[in-house]
């Protein structure tokens, strides 16, 4: 059993190094946020690990800061996985404890997007508590990132299903990395600057060296949209990433006009009118 | 146009005193939580007042505490509807304005049940704040609570649509319910007090005569849960009601065994296994 849990970035090399060193019959897991956008589309950390060990890959994402855990507090987590449930069980034995839920859901690439997808929300929620604005605003934005989630996830693969949004990895993780969290803290100082401090030096000055992922994956998310002429369809995950690089003000990100507005909400697989 | 806006005790009065009032084409509207346990089953508000006075009634629910709409921050509401698209767009047009959302989805009953639902679960989030407990339980018991509110809406009325609970009524208002909000902050104080001081005693202390509606409601619940026997299916509001009035320890809240925690995972209709 491999449990991956590296910054997204050394995930390639790693597994180079790997490379002919792993039992065929090794099971891996991702505990890793993030994807590779490559040349033609972006591919998931799980696949990436199995393209290159020929491995089983599972994911563990889900609503659990890190010292909590350790403090026995009780939480859950959620493995996705591909197709075989002995494997998912087994995974499921190795982590879980009666304080720490584990549930399995056949969904890997919905997992995966989870985790990956939700820092972008959460850099969101941090603009507009920067902007000084209340609760309604925020669970607003929250929820508007949580239907660009599914939707972005859908549209990328078919398969995801609806229901994995309401596990641990989708709603509930959703919740704590939007209240607490890095990418939150730091967007937070960056609208309360009003964008004249960089992300760079923010995430200095407050992180003490650990790094958010937020920024990056809204940059990586923001390609897929460019790529697929999908900016339209996902606007809060393009206006996190033009107010993240400075070409748009903080304050932007709650510019939902009643025409973009209703453009989301006539999304025909909700069968809403608005 | 009809706007009903009362606490729910009084709305089967107001519309036995209106009855023969009211022109048969008059088209109602109920920003009301809560529902009537009748003996023969609950009965929803906005049905009450289809049967009272025999005309089309819908339903606003939705994250927006008053204050901050009045504000004019960004937020959103969700119109819950009948059958008639028409009657679903003026009601939009009526409330809508640039700052303030207003969709539409066609289930009523889907709609004004997560209104009336996430009051019992901000009682839990309050519980678990005044524990002490971290992010990672709090998004953990409001994940549950929206699962037990999806399945305890979808029994009740099996037309009721998973998409519901991705507009504003659903996860938006939950999420602003169990961060502010009077049910969690009397709920708090009540943990904090290890269940000491009544709701009651609190709710005079701390509201200064508003009321709140998360005690009742999850009695009401409970009365559901016992006569149908689906105590075991939903342990949340089951235990909501218990701690509420004394038969239970606030910290049981958390108290999710693995027998239970898999029951719940093991839902056939959302796939999982835990």
């Amino acid at each position: 059993m491999l449990v991956f849990c590296t910054p997204h970035q050394f995930v390639e090399s790693i597994c180079k190094q790997l490379q002919g060193k792993v039992n065929p019959n090794a099971k891996a897991i991702s505990l890793i946020k993030g994807m590779e956008v490559k040349p033609d589309g972006p591919v998931m950390l799980s696949k990436l690990i199995t393209k290159h060990l020929g491995i089983d890959c599972s994911v563990l994402m889900g609503a659990n800061i890190a010292n909590e855990v350790a403090m026995e507090q009780f939480s859950e987590a959620t493995v996705g996985y591909k197709a075989d449930t002995s494997i998912a069980k087994s995974w499921v034995q190795a982590f879980a404890t009666p304080y720490f839920h584990v549930a399995a859901i056949k969904d890997v690439e919905g997992v995966e997007l989870c985790g990956t997808l939700k820092n972008v929300v959460a850099i969101a929620a941090g603009f507009v508590d920067g902007l000084g604005m209340g609760n309604n605003t925020k669970a607003a934005i929250m929820r508007i990132g949580l239907k660009e989630m599914i939707g972005f996830s859908k549209l990328l693969f078919p398969t995801v299903s609806d229901a994995t949004f309401f596990e641990s990895c989708g709603v509930a993780d959703l919740i704590t990395t939007c209240f607490g969290g890095r990418n939150r803290k730091v967007a937070e100082a960056y609208a309360r600057n009003g964008g004249k401090r960089s992300f760079d030096e923010l995430e200095a000055e407050l992180l003490g060296g650990q790094k958010l992922q937020g920024v990056l994956t809204a940059g990586e998310v923001f390609q897929v949209l460019k790529a697929r002429n999908w900016e339209k369809k996902f606007p809060l995950f393009a206006t996190v990433h033009k107010i993240a690089i400075g070409h748009l003000p903080p304050s932007t990100i709650v510019d939902y006009d009643n025409e973009s507005a209703q453009k989301l909400h006539r999304n025909p697989s909700v069968g809403v009118i608005g």
